[in-house]
């Protein structure tokens, strides 16, 4: 086969080439869920960023403009939604830690609202990329809770990566479905 | 009884009264929310409003301004969460119109949205507050759908208050629950 210009492209590309293409964890799994909503596999969404709105603008003939706003905390997870007539809520982290998963990335009324969601018979887990080494992880929420209350009775303030690794399960990595986590939540769940 | 100042309050109230106190349909459907949620009853949230941001400024030593936003249009509806197990998503609007509730109320997508969530053995439903009679309805999607759907083959662009009334169950304003809708869900889905 001939290449324009004549360049013929390195086969011998490394596998991470194809998920390292500086999409953030976020847009990766929006992309996702857009794939599995088209597939009509299941329903979910990411709710929007929630902020304190001060003041607004309206110019005449033209889209109303916020001239003031402030972020606040979210009082839930990101993304909720239905899978196979489930309620289905999670939570996607990122960090660039390598050994280890920072309970300071997670706020307390995030953890009390998966612990809602288990008791009201939700499937509720989390989603952590470990962004040095390209995994990603899904674990269940029951896991991290334990473990984040035990740091109020002298535990670690964080999950080890080696943890993680042990409880959770890699998400694989595929062109349609970029962090394919349903087939994940089908072992777990049903 | 002695008042203070001396004034005796009237017994002779509206039943009205109770419930026009200048809150909005959605500040009274947060407060049962709230209170669904401290009962341990349902975990349901209201989503963010949608906001395009386009302009943060950082100033030191404090939060940041958020300068420049446009809000966006929500791709899905303003609540849902799980209810005994089950996904529960709702939209709720208020009209000040008498005789009729008009569908340019509602996106297109919105419809979408809640056709997707039924098929996927979710409930969903419209909360329809007229404003002028102080009555508040919860209405399946499904019926609101059908006749929806019906206006692309020369049918009305609106549900008839009548149609509502005769449809729709009337939501009984409570101190506790000021919207108390988890009683017609009841009846309706389980």
């Amino acid at each position: 086969m001939n290449y324009p210009s004549g360049v013929k492209p390195s086969i011998n590309r490394k596998k991470t080439n194809y998920t390292n293409r500086g999409m953030t964890l976020e847009e990766d799994i929006n992309l996702t869920n857009e794939y599995y909503l088209n597939q009509n596999l299941a329903i979910i969404h990411k709710k929007p960023t929630p902020v304190q709105i001060v003041n607004v603008h309206y110019p005449k003939r033209s889209a109303a403009v916020i001239t003031e706003a402030y972020f606040k905390q979210a009082s839930t997870t990101d993304y909720n939604g239905i899978y196979r007539q489930r309620y289905i809520d999670f939570e996607a982290k990122e960090t660039k830690n390598t050994t280890s998963f920072p309970f300071s990335n997670i706020h307390e009324h995030q953890i009390s609202h998966m612990q809602q969601i288990i008791d009201h018979g939700g499937i509720a887990f989390f989603i952590i990329k470990f962004t040095q080494f390209d995994e990603t992880y899904l674990l269940d929420s029951k896991k991290l809770i334990d473990i984040w209350n035990k740091q109020f009775n002298g535990g670690r303030k964080s999950l080890t990566y080696q943890y993680i690794k042990n409880n959770g399960f890699l998400i694989p990595f595929k062109y349609t479905a970029r962090i394919d986590y349903l087939p994940i939540v089908d072992k777990l769940y049903f």
